[in-house]
């Protein structure tokens, strides 16, 4: 499972933002704004039971299939965000949509791509290429961006996207829609605008149809209608959009209501051809827009060439790495500047076998786990003492450790992987053992009377354990 | 319908802040901390079905009338915000109030006065005007702002403000209370405070009336009590007032209960006279302060001297003009910088006729539309691609494009002329047909597979209107 | 009363923040950041009546007492606080805990510790100390803070602390645990997370016993459970704990359930030693990095080395003083600046016998007043010009102030005095009468017209009370 998975993203998306266009992409204000957008809707988070949490909704596409996880178990609740997996076949493309909140999405095999309002239609079919297709028209489009396996994605708010699968086998992506971001301004279910394809109504607000949202429409005309489904241009008048588009009705129809199969997963006959850069060169650009993007003022850098991925799964960039015990690598507004506006960021965690995550809790932050590889043995425990999990996950399933919430991982002798998102961009996390823990802050007259032990034990209990984030397994482990 | 109205504007508002005005003075950080309160409260958006809305509740003062939109309808409860609309006869003077959320209104004809919390009282009668009428002493107040046709007026959480009426002919102004603004702390529902008049109970809450805020109380004391109505001073001791005002009881009570008719409109008998520079002046400083507040650093600029409004009916501001279409101009933060600590902005709108507004959505803010002449046809399309609303709209109508949601408006043979008020200080659009929009920035082969069309197809789709965003009326238009 | 008691504190409270502490220790981005979470949870604020509230919950431990405000009272709902008091004892240690919501609190009498995540321990015992000690080890850890009578304490969210009373005679500390701050992405209710002692169920989330939190799941084997209560230890399981801590299940037994007396104030039988600075020179420390912080830019002071405290009772340090009234303190993010990262500030009010606080209105926050000595007489009233307070109020009784209501305070001939928390770290007021009053800004003839007074009266009613904040008590008062 190398990163051999090639896609060819492009998000299709123009703004219209009168006058002021040219100040945001001088980056100055706009950007340091819409970073401030931090509070959380309002949740529920009476929870006493945690379960790892399999997707419970499964939607055909010709191309492919999107599942999601349900939005109204009480711990995606208490997160405030719902996830969704596309499991793309080769040549899909999922059409372009939009979303009224920031997404976060990590490729767990496979490519994607995303436009920003107002930015120039930057790639050009030079003459020379154009000839060389005689039948072919020149075109020119929006940036593309090329996605491959380990690459976490970062979506704003209402930015249109669409994902082209080129690679030789499924591309499958696991995305984070926070429904509890602030920037979502409607209320807390998830809501997708296709801009394309025929969508069915799950794939638009997949909720609806367990009737949590439109509680007592259903019966009725109300229920029928939010069963049809249909891209976003369905509801417009064919003669408003005729005028619109200075098109005949003929295509406004086709606009209208694609003569495709259901979905929104297409498959493409030909190759799709789009322009991009070589996958080298285009890693390069990356890199010097990341390094302006981590400087003190990431302000500086424009919207339009703003750095929407990184590969959190490169060990190169681990931040904690224990030879016996494995990785942790966290990507947040340091080191990819755009989180600071989607106020999410993710953390890759790389356990080898039998190896242990130091037992923590969130300050600031919920950790969404989604389990990438292998499997072990989570325990969570509540404010009370009590653990709200304890049991054993594997690859595919899914799992919320809510804020304040202590945990702890511990692989099996299979290794463990996952993906976090987390709720803020600068999560932070406090370990109750090892050489950075709170335990070892405490003057030990506070621990031996907290525990009632002798100061040899508050000793042993401060230093025995002198790894840091990742534990080896050690002579107790089984 | 020139733009003859002239009001005299003062807020009467001084603040309390200990030790640390200086410092908001100086502009330093005070501002750049209340610019970062944007989270809104959650909303119910499960929207069906949109009308175009008549203010429900109308309260009669002395001199002129205040008009409400029902805060309860569904439209206004997903966009949290209140609306209301002053229709202020001549020499009528709305009494000083102020509201536990910022509020940004539009002056559809017509005047209006605010003051800032600590500023000095810097307009003072000179000793030479003061001799020329010497049966009155001479006064000093804090800044009066004189509004006319057109000026969007931004008034800033908690501060008073009182609105005169010195034109030739009734003043209007539509008001949005953005009570799902993260400044208000307390719950969802208008309120205002009234320094003077005798407000009825529906200008304070105007809901309670309609049992929507106080269920359950409406019987016995609770009902009875609520409908009282009052200033701010009735609800203290008098005695406590005489002391803490050092005057005698007498005077206390006109305080407390001034003896008028009902309301908050007063008529003036002899004309208002306020210290006010000359129209011309004003706008002189005005534009200073505009300049200053443009630049990068808006923050330099002191809240004493900030500027609260702007025209945003002025063709010379116009952001989009298409001289076959119309003009569309925006006021958000980067021209108006007080905008960016109350999170708001405006869009305003003028068609000629049968032109058309390009098709768009509203990626980070809902758009509250208040049609201030003509009518037009319009369309709202929600996430699932049917359409919520289809249908005229006319002059005096509200309605609100959810955040996401599409929409187009289409003049009629009359024009269409519009004020939005958006709940972002940066609030953004991106089109669905135009040179601007997302099908232009998409490369030709998704457009081809996310429709199914052949190439030639696609190229009219993405080439075929090469306006921007007033679209001039086609040849397929009626 | 005077300050002689002398608390000895530290936060034990490391972070696992990987990669990225360099920076926030640099103090660039990463401060700035947290501080822009200010939007507040949604509340009910349909007040009719106010009351002086005691607390109505005791929880005893060995060594003390702590007291909860009823966090379901309808005031404290409206502000969406919760406030408690901890009676320590002599030598009493109040263990370690943290909450998902910042705190903040005040020192009625008496000690407190607090540890940043990710600090160097830098308190550490010398050899030569050492050796004094034989039968001791040597011992190093993260900063202590020591606190007396009159200190305001911050607590960012997420972070352990613990307090000790080393002084001769009971701690008193009343605490705001802000649960409406934007920082706690749980719901609404207390959680306080203990890492140590043998905590009940009440100080853990005390309105759990009371039937709001865990409605439904009283009954059965989930309400048994909730009763069970225990320290976070508790909740893992043994052998996972015994490979974190490389230690043997025996003392991970003594760490999961310390063999003690119920309760989180454990007695300390000789005297708690921890490392920390001659008191005269930590209080310099303090004031140099109260200079640094009260610069434009406190952003570059670390975490690290971040004020957490500020004697808010020093006469010295009043911001309105008037020697026959009284004088009155602010706190908020200029003199205390991680304030901005928890949005919050506070008021301490020092009312001489029969003197009057102006009347005034919250802009921007509720004010949740304690009486920490003496008694005096309160009026709040609401906007619909109604009192919803009028009453006497006295030492260790609490009320709450919402946002826009007005609020006048005079003292009995006993005198009176208080500390306000407010909901907003640049908290304002403006007043309604005296030199710096909304009135005082008005022009004349708005007054005139506004009450319908005669121009003398306007007069009158501007000029008359000359004091700023503190009215002295006039020939009116009693």
């Amino acid at each position: 499972m190398a990163s051999t998975y090639l896609l060819c993203l492009g998000l299709g998306f123009l703004i219209l933002f009168h006058a002021c266009f040219a100040q945001i992409a001088q980056g100055t204000d706009a950007t340091r704004e819409q970073q401030q957008q931090q509070q959380r809707f309002q949740t529920q988070c009476n929870i006493q039971d945690l379960n790892a949490l399999e997707p419970q909704q499964r939607v055909e596409s010709e191309a492919g299939v999107t599942e999601f996880w349900d939005q109204n178990d009480e711990q995606l609740q208490c997160a405030n965000v719902a996830v969704f997996r596309h499991r793309i076949q080769q040549r899909g493309l999922v059409v372009p949509s939009y979303t009224n909140t920031p997404e976060l999405f990590y490729v767990v095999q496979g490519i994607h791509g995303a436009v920003f309002p107002g930015c120039p239609e930057t790639y050009q079919e030079s003459q020379q290429r154009s000839s060389e297709s005689q039948s072919r028209s020149q075109d020119q489009h929006q940036k593309v961006r090329q996605i491959r396996e380990g690459d976490l994605v970062a979506l704003p708010t209402g930015s249109a996207n669409w994902i082209y699968n080129d690679g030789p086998s499924e591309l499958v992506v696991v995305a984070l829609v926070d429904v509890g971001n602030s920037d979502n301004q409607l209320d807390q279910f998830l809501r997708k605008f296709y801009l394309g394809g025929n969508p069915q109504p799950q794939l638009q607000g997949y909720s609806q149809s367990q009737g949590s949202r439109y509680q007592g429409s259903q019966g009725g005309e109300g229920g029928d209608r939010s069963r049809r489904g249909g891209n976003l241009f369905r509801g417009f008048d064919e003669r408003l959009l005729a005028e619109a588009f200075n098109a005949n009705p003929d295509l406004i129809s086709k606009l209208q209501g694609p003569q495709m199969q259901k979905g929104i997963i297409v498959r493409v006959e030909e190759e799709l051809r789009v322009l991009s850069p070589q996958r080298g060169r285009e890693q390069e650009q990356e890199q010097e827009q990341e390094f302006q993007g981590s400087g003190d003022n990431g302000i500086e850098e424009t919207i339009c060439t703003m750095k929407l991925k990184h590969n959190i799964n490169d060990p190169s960039g681990a931040d904690a790495y224990n030879p016996r015990g494995g990785r942790v690598t966290t990507v947040n507004r340091f080191n990819l500047p755009i989180l600071r506006y989607i106020q999410l960021s993710a953390e890759k965690g790389n356990l080898y076998q039998n190896a242990m995550m130091a037992p923590h809790w969130n300050l600031n932050a919920h950790s969404v786990v989604y389990i990438t590889r292998g499997n072990g043995r989570m325990q969570i425990v509540a404010e009370n003492g009590e653990n709200v999990f304890d049991g054993q996950i594997r690859e595919g399933q899914l799992i919320v450790v809510p804020q304040g919430f202590a945990v702890v991982k511990r692989a099996s002798n299979r290794g463990l992987e996952w993906i976090s998102f987390k709720t803020n961009d600068v999560a932070m996390t406090s370990q109750l053992a090892g050489r950075a823990s709170v335990i070892r802050g405490l003057p030990l007259d506070v621990i031996q009377n907290s525990f009632q032990v002798s100061r040899d034990e508050a000793q042993r209990l401060k230093y025995n354990r002198q790894e840091l984030t990742v534990f080896s397994p050690g002579p107790r482990s089984q």
